[in-house]
């Protein structure tokens, strides 16, 4: 049995007691938040809103804004116990070094209310101490994750992939749904593309699985395509685009 | 029984060839390309290099590259048939008027080699004469396709949508792989939530589902990501976003 104190109560927090909740071998002992109405949510657990009575634990793993966690580590009134925040871009070295530091980062997009299967989650692992990253790979495996030994700079770089991969590309699907409504066309027509695009890359690497009038080199359909676009920051979001194909596929031109 | 002569012999020929095998009413009379080789691929069904010997049929379907569809609907030695294209992005007007005109446009990305399940492809149909359009629809039930009637200037919205939520996706995902590579972490940790990313998209509009330091103005995550790319077109991609989607939710500063 793993004794856990959860520093928080938003999005990752909760979604992390539900799941220690399923196991037989996380025990979450105590909720910490500053105010009181959010810890609600967890019931049948202690919480407190006071750092001072925080409960004895085996791991305390701090799940909240990133500019918040140096200063809750600072504040905890105990040293040399296991303390882990879940952030993709705060190194570990943020974690004040009077008690023993980790990482224990699920890199997925953590939706309110919407139930997340951790069993689809890579967890990302660091310890500042060898004899601690058996902990944090326990608790991964307990909730059916697939977790990765990762340092604070490959996190990072992980972190800003995850805003191209997630944030970008979300976005662009936006701007599609932009121009499928100013041309009256159903957005959804364009939904088995999206999902068959994000599937291709779990058999062909991105750099295969390209296609398009940009690696083409067909300047006539990016003329027409161009042409059809309305806002001027779609047309610059659909120029550099094309060049970035372009160049990586060795078409300087374009 | 729905008789068809498909002109062309690539990949969408060769995909559509090999579905309407599947079914009962759909039957190919002949399948015509410029030259032989390319014919091979269609055991068991007449072939023709020569568009004089074109045979009768109830609908030809022109699957050939874009600039070449106009030329070949210009020779073809018959009128008052039913001729169309698959084209996302060739106007209907585009065939010669001398034939019944339409469109049979499938959405979806084709590799060669990869088997696609029509009934995952919703297919954009379109037609000058309003009886033609029941054998259209005959045919993309047939092999199991959601349809939709769309007109040649939607489906020119719909094609460069398509560029947005498929090309230009995957390169961001490519930008991904090549910063992962760069820091030594296996790209693979991204998959699922770039699947994740897609899927939501099903059930929250791309607006709602939008997340991340754009969309929070989070200033110093920004600056952070932007130290952490080498690249200068990762970095004029990773602010043009950021700035677009800064917009989208109020954020002029950004």
């Amino acid at each position: 049995m793993i004794k856990i104190v959860i520093l928080g109560a938003g999005n990752i927090a909760q979604h992390l007691y539900k799941v220690f909740q399923t196991t037989e071998t996380l025990h979450v002992v105590q909720v910490y938040n500053r105010s009181a109405e959010a810890l609600s949510y967890f019931k049948n657990t202690a919480t407190t809103t006071n750092l001072k009575n925080l409960a004895e634990a085996d791991i305390y793993i701090i799940a909240v804004a990133d500019d918040a966690i140096t200063s809750i580590a600072n504040k905890l009134p105990f040293t040399n116990r296991l303390v882990v925040h879940t952030s993709g871009n705060v190194s570990m070295h943020e974690l004040h070094k009077k008690n023993r530091r980790g990482v224990f980062y699920p890199l997925q997009t953590f939706t309110k209310d919407v139930t997340v299967n951790f069993s689809q989650i890579p967890i990302c692992l660091e310890t500042g101490e060898k004899s601690d990253f058996k902990i944090l790979k326990t608790i991964a495996d307990a909730i059916g994750s697939t977790s990765y030994k990762i340092s604070s700079e490959q996190r990072r770089a992980l972190h800003v992939s995850a805003v191209f991969v997630n944030n970008f590309s979300n976005h662009l699907y936006r701007i599609a749904h932009e121009i499928c409504e100013t041309n009256n066309v159903p957005f959804e027509i364009l939904s088995p593309l999206i999902q068959e695009t994000a599937k291709k890359i779990t058999t062909l690497t991105p750099y295969m699985a390209q296609t398009g009038p940009a690696k083409r080199g067909d300047q006539q359909t990016i003329e027409n395509h161009l042409e059809k676009l309305d806002k001027d920051i779609h047309k610059e979001i659909y120029t550099l685009l094309t060049q970035s194909i372009a160049k990586t596929y060795g078409r300087e031109k374009l």
